[in-house]
């Protein structure tokens, strides 16, 4: 543990960018969804999937049962890599609900030192980030990287029970149910501690990552996400290119977390105005997850599990399959509660940008 | 930026904690507090203090005054060491509001990449921890923690519209209105980078932490604050002394959050039941800020900013006059929403250690 080698150090690029001396190991991840969710493009690429079409997951109620949600992810994590709770140094974990209690109930048996985060829907991208830089710190040799939301538990935290049945503008994006835990790891696990299955063929791990800062652009509107998190997602993806000198060619895709229909183009517009050009390769985990012709979405999926199991189920999978050998991945957040809403301030966006490669 | 000095290396003790292979440097803080706070025993010690009985800070709202005495704290913070907000690599903040909204509306002025933080009332512990780590993994030269907590936005968030009138029962705390940043530094400084002004004449540093997990002893009284969260500071205090192979008279001084009179007698039960005594050593945040016999306080003072504002006051001053040499901080966080609370789940606690020591 602690180990230091001088020439694998860890290089603070440009304004907010790491290039890590020494890749952090993904070796492993679970998912967990709804129905819906396994009605999309997606389906049967989930580890679990709900029983019940209420999505209840044996809770009494949405909260409990987005911490089901967490729970699982992790059991089903620790069970693929072959690990035990004891095994986990730190857990970076975090949801939508307010004071993170889905994450709180949902962890807490699992008895992991845990830290607790905020990022909206971005905050799998932070979980990402603070995870990998503790291993590539030499804080820890094994840590779990967690997030979630669920549909229901959403929709009476920020908007309306939905027993009122309100209406939902076309640019609206429909809140995921689901839930996945990363294992990172780093490559050389100390003597004490125990090395993880790797659930790959190859070696995937987070080389980087280009940490966001909070962009408003005057958005008022909450169900228009995707244009309130569009610049967040902008700034991260150039800054990206500039801090690590790359263009948009020396990724194989680039992943945005849940910008939506609406909220893509306007990114891919915002990019444009600075010549960057992106189209051919961007996806967004919302427009993946969901089959936006058939499934009754409108703009797409959200939500901090939106990214999360996307990644999980789909991105990690082809990146094994040597469908991608580069990617970054920025999972996008708009920061807002009830009352900010109700006091009349704007939605401003965060994104935190996760290079992840396949290494020889 | 990112220089590895092996002789220096960071070690992974024990179950949860870390000893920096080179010290975190606190060089200066800033703290912001209502009025009700500059009443009480730390009266003066403040670096400024609400113009206005209501502690509405300027704005028009609790939650918008909450995020002013973000704003306020980061410009002090930054007048006092010499620094612009552009020389900070990263921002860890956090709060007590539902999804961040104080921080997130308090800091994005700044353009700060920011890490947003949720652990209750232990984040200013949390945001030391990552922000420490941070620095010692070689990701940042500079960064800010940053924490707060507004009376009146806690009382609406958490309980009753202040209008209510409710009683409160003698075992309740009494959320402090105030916030305080702490500017973090490596060592030496990468060429390119500022170095900051030192408010302090000896180096104060952080020199490891012990990171808190979830710890539920069944307490359901929301109100009941300090015995929900002294198990966690047991554990985390314990886990502290056993993985740094201390005892408690290797601390000149021992901190916790924000247990109160109740939860200080619970915590320091716990550890004797263990065969460990820090009675003579213990000191309790919410206790020293506010005059317990005079302020209608009831057990305390609590809230992110109630340690946060006591640690940048008080504890730091008098370690730079001497009077202890080597601390351990443990704020500490009840893990609750209104939600959780009304559908009868326990309210259970998180701490996060931060040893602070004077180096010579």
């Amino acid at each position: 543990m602690g180990k230091c080698d001088c020439n694998n150090q860890n290089k603070a690029l440009g304004a907010s960018s790491i290039m890590f001396g020494e890749p952090v190991r993904i070796m492993g991840s679970g998912s967990i969804v709804g129905q819906m969710e396994n009605e999309g493009p997606l389906s049967g690429c989930f580890d679990k999937v709900s029983e019940d079409k209420n999505d209840m997951f044996g809770a009494d109620s949405w909260e409990k049962a987005e911490s089901e949600l967490q729970k699982s992810a992790i059991a089903i994590t620790l069970e693929k890599t072959g690990m035990s709770a004891k095994d986990i140094r730190y857990l970076f974990a975090g949801d939508l609900l307010g004071q993170n209690i889905a994450s709180s109930f949902g962890v807490m048996d699992y008895n992991i030192p845990l830290f607790g985060l905020y990022g909206a829907c971005s905050t799998c991208g932070e979980s990402l980030s603070l995870g990998s830089m503790a291993i590539a710190g030499g804080f820890a040799d094994t840590v779990i990287s967690l997030t979630s939301s669920h549909f229901a538990s959403a929709q009476k935290e920020f908007r309306f029970p939905l027993e009122y049945g309100g209406q939902r503008p076309l640019y609206a994006s429909w809140t995921v149910t689901g839930s996945a835990g990363f294992l990172l790891q780093r490559n050389n696990v100390s003597n004490e501690m125990k090395t993880a299955n790797s659930t790959f063929k190859n070696k995937i791990c987070i080389t980087g990552i280009t940490t966001g800062r909070i962009e408003d652009f005057g958005i008022k509107d909450s169900f228009n996400m995707g244009c309130a998190m569009a610049p967040a997602a902008k700034w991260v993806i150039e800054g990206n290119l500039k801090d690590f000198g790359r263009t948009p060619c020396d990724y194989d895709a680039i992943f945005t977390g849940d910008l939506g229909n609406v909220g893509r183009e306007a990114l891919i517009k915002l990019l444009e105005d600075d010549d960057i050009d992106i189209r051919s390769r961007h996806y967004d985990c919302g427009m993946l997850i969901y089959d936006l012709e058939k499934q009754d979405v409108h703009a797409g999926g959200s939500g901090c599990g939106c990214s999360a199991v996307v990644l999980s189920s789909y991105i990690l999978k082809k990146m094994d399959e040597g469908e991608w050998k580069r990617i970054l991945f920025v999972p996008t957040g708009a920061l807002l509660n009830k009352t900010s809403f109700n006091e009349g301030q704007n939605v401003p966006g965060i994104a935190h940008g996760i290079v992840i490669e396949t290494i020889d």
